[in-house]
């Protein structure tokens, strides 16, 4: 999965049909300074995500692997919301 | 899935005999300004997209998930439309 | 898919048993003015593409939905020869 | 799979509700000389890795084959702890 | 599949239990030119392939194609030794 943050929302009319009622959201890639990357993916909001929150997306075929998503056209889900990181090691960071 | 600009079509006549039929869209990858990136896939369409429209692509495994695609050799597939994004938060995109 | 064109062959005796008989291509990526990029992947070939020919090729699980490929490790096959390309909004390219 | 050393995790309260009791760990790339790269994913624990473990992680479709990711919207899970690597070819990484 | 070198192995004790008798292989990814390039996967060997051999990796649910790997979590699998590549139009790459 990559660490995200959702940032806005794409409206779409025309969509396969088995995409009614899916709500795409625009998340950006974060690093681990939590800082947005350039960078984006439309990921299917599978848990209740809003604007502004840090998510995790799965990708792929794993994005299909919701009781919303199944057997839809999407490869991206968003499939948590973050609560915090824990990065005891973070000043691995620092060394390079 | 990811944001995309249609910008021409691929004509090919000998092709795997299930893709009779298909449509092979030329689609570009669009930045969150809304411009044109230099990468781009060819992917198949399921919604009548046409050239000059802002579409979503879905890549991989998922991209078979259509009535159109199911069961062909096509990884990449325009499932959905644009009719416009909504990003309250792009001024994000000002602070890097 | 993504575009692009035979260069060569790959020659291999000791191989999955599977995949006895298949014809490993070398094809490099074009960009949207038909030039060679650095990047390549051998495929496998379903269509009778020969050397110099500017084809489509699907990656992943969908490279396996051909006759030839079905069940075999193969993540890359050459499922159309490219006819011609049809880029009204080429002009595009230009602008950037 | 690619190498990697797992730096700390995440924490999700709200997610999908097959995901109740996994374990994200935050891993980051290796390079052959064993240092951090910037790249990084959030993977599933599947074999009890720690917080400065050298680990392997599988992706896509492959991370849902062990047997607490099976069915479960992941992209990564962490199948190996590495022991050592063993590389008399290094060298080659000289001559570069 | 890409073109890569086998220089090494990952040794791994506690791993995902289908996983036992697997033998990881460190495979650095050849340009056309068959130098190496500095990235590389860490691959599951079906063929018997032995460090310093030239071999074709697929990757994702295609390397779970082969009798030893099937229903593994592996994502990437060794499924050919490389004999020689005929490259006659090798020459597209000086023109660059």
């Amino acid at each position: 999965m990559f660490l995200g943050k959702v940032i806005g929302t794409v409206w779409s009319t025309r969509k396969d049909e088995n995409l009614i009622g899916a709500k795409f959201l625009i998340v950006r890639h974060l690093d681990l300074e939590m800082k947005e990357k350039d960078n984006f993916v439309v990921a299917v909001d599978s848990v209740g995500a809003g604007e502004g929150e840090t998510v995790l997306v799965a990708t792929g075929s794993s994005s299909r692997q919701t009781s919303f998503t199944q057997n839809k056209p999407v490869d991206a889900v968003i499939m948590a919301i973050v609560d915090k990181l824990d990065v005891p090691l973070k000043d691995l960071l620092k060394k390079k």
